[in-house]
């Protein structure tokens, strides 16, 4: 059965999105489904690019989807939306 | 045959992209593909879920699929990657 690990984009750093997801495949993950929301969106498609290109050759991208999630604030009790993507990297 | 059209997301406000996809479905094309690189790509996710969600429900997104870009510098004559994004929105 493939083992199926996640990675979600926030405020750090790239190469920490970078790390994490290096850190799956190596510990055995056959994928790694990374997930952002709002403006972390570019920085999803900047990790997944960065390990495809520099550092997992064998690595591809399966499957990208766009949505938009309904986020409950805290506050007054309404709803907020926001796009979300998810990008699906697969070892060869 | 089908009559597509290409949105290129930039620097103005995500109205005005969301504006240019919508006049491109009335004006008879069947699919409109919006581009975006860099930062603009979370505009490029939210503009494709704002025409689907809010102003087309008959709209769906048929491929996203996302790449590097290599720029040519005009100073020094070196290049430059930057992520990309291709989104492919059709009318039911």
């Amino acid at each position: 059965m493939p083992q199926e690990s996640a990675v979600l984009i926030g405020m750090k750093p790239q190469m920490n999105y970078v790390l994490a997801c290096l850190t799956a495949f190596h510990e055995g993950a056959s994928e790694v489904v990374i997930k952002a929301r709002g403006q972390s969106i570019s920085k999803a498609v900047d990790v997944a690019e960065i390990v495809r290109r520099k550092f997992m050759p064998n690595a591809f991208v399966k499957e990208v989807s766009i949505g938009t999630d309904e986020i409950l604030l805290s506050e007054g009790g309404g709803t907020k939306r926001i796009s979300s993507i998810m990008i699906r990297l697969c070892k060869k």
